[in-house]
């Protein structure tokens, strides 16, 4: 997906908000704000979104001096989705369809990302559990996935935030496990999971682990390492978490099912959905 | 006021929906933007909010090639306003305190405004008429304001948005009219308010009628005329409408009275109130 203008002033708000969450030292933002504002007058428009997240985190790395400035927030993240797993773990086993519930979880799990609001916050459990429980999902779409992941002889997972992963390892719990593959961020990138942050929400019990090689938000192949690129092109199925994932993926050649909430705008009008909407929406790719 | 790092997402912000506003065009836009993007990362942060704008804005009419680029939104909400005040002047001369009531509607004016939100429209008029009547107003400042009115051989009412100005002129019915000089931009700025603008909403009618020379949100006196510095000077008593004038004035050395609604969170902090609230604030300034 390529980025439209409507974007540019979310690239210089989004780097404002990370700002805060890190620092408090006014001049080192103002600095950290004016080579972001610099980079963004450069942006070449038909990249996508995630890559003008990537500069601007490594601006941020660069001037707080801090390899991975969310690291207590993606620790806290993944100890809110524990808890909250453990209450999700018996709504899941007592459905009458486990495997749909467990993919309302993983997608109720995406709101675990504050590159966009910066302001989800410990939740309300009954709200979270009523909200996953109800959302309006494409149940056309849920029967694909369904017989995709039945069918496939290897699935690749691409993981998005941390905290997120616990979610995702429900799902998991309810796909033949031995032939996923998860995948995270190859270093850290905002509140993404890094290889660390899914051995501690447990996934390295579940699925082989790997990391994608590169330090963008989403899945931008050019960056990632060549034994992910060859994972990436020769699994049969992939699944692929959250609005990066979407917007780095959408016009890829590869089979994919994307699951995601829409939490922009922008993204809701290439998917043709509202902001709000869960999506689990299956991409063709040119390998039929 | 100075302008603080919040206020730069905002300044990109801005410009994006103001270019919205006036043209279709992406490279136009795509070209503006950038080129704010670069004013924004050279910004000096201790000048106040409006010198920004001010470059914005002459960059928007440089790509536009428009010198004025709102002329019909301006007209539009001159015409709007020209109709709510038909429906205003009997609820001010029925009112027990038909200064106060004036002064209401002054204030309600202010939400003609569409450089923060871009999203003010033709309101429902019985919302509108409801919320000025019920608002809370500092009643100790409204009576300091009605003291100062009768006490002051000269006022200077610097007038803030086009449309604004036909609720500005219920309030100077309300006052001696013959000691009020009413003050509009001296070129076009946003949808504030010219010497045309003015005229449409018949303020020629009720005050002696001046432009300050500038081409900036507010007052920013370094750029006015010599004519409308020895006015600003030499006057008793200084009315300025509009957020744009507190964010330009706040530290003026001259007795001002700031009648506005608080439209954003840094002059909210800045003023001491929160996002909404209605503002009649007396700044004593350097003389007695």
């Amino acid at each position: 997906m390529q980025t439209y203008l409507e974007c540019i002033p979310c690239f210089v708000r989004q780097a404002y908000d990370a700002l805060r969450q890190v620092t408090d030292d006014e001049e080192l933002m103002h600095r950290a704000l004016r080579r972001v504002l610099e980079a963004s007058s450069e942006f070449e428009m038909n990249l996508s979104p995630p890559e003008m997240a990537r500069t601007i985190h490594r601006i941020i790395r660069e001037e707080t001096g801090a390899t991975d400035p969310y690291a207590t927030i993606k620790a806290e993240s993944t100890a809110v989705a524990l808890r909250l797993a453990e209450s999700a773990r018996p709504v899941i086993n007592g459905a009458d369809d486990p495997f749909k519930m467990a993919l309302r979880f993983s997608i109720a799990g995406n709101i675990m990302d504050f590159a966009l609001t910066s302001k989800w916050d410990r939740m309300n459990l009954s709200t979270f559990l009523d909200d996953t429980r109800l959302h309006i999902l494409d149940n056309d779409a849920v029967e694909q996935l369904r017989t995709a992941v039945k069918n496939a002889r290897s699935i690749l997972f691409l993981g998005d935030n941390a905290g997120e992963t616990v979610f995702d390892r429900l799902l998991i719990e309810q796909m033949p496990q031995a032939k996923v593959v998860y995948a995270v961020k190859g270093a850290p990138i905002i509140n993404d999971a890094t290889m660390a942050d899914a051995v501690a929400a447990g996934l390295d019990e579940m699925a082989e682990l790997i990391d994608n090689g590169s330090d963008a938000p989403g899945t931008l192949l050019p960056l990632c390492s060549p034994d992910f690129k060859n994972r990436f092109f020769e699994t049969e199925l992939i699944i692929a978490k959250g609005q990066a994932n979407y917007e780095t993926l959408s016009e890829s050649d590869r089979p994919i099912f994307f699951l995601t909430q829409v939490k922009c705008p922008v993204i809701g009008r290439d998917l043709g959905k509202p902001v709000g909407s869960w999506v689990v929406q299956y991409h063709a790719g040119g390998t039929p």
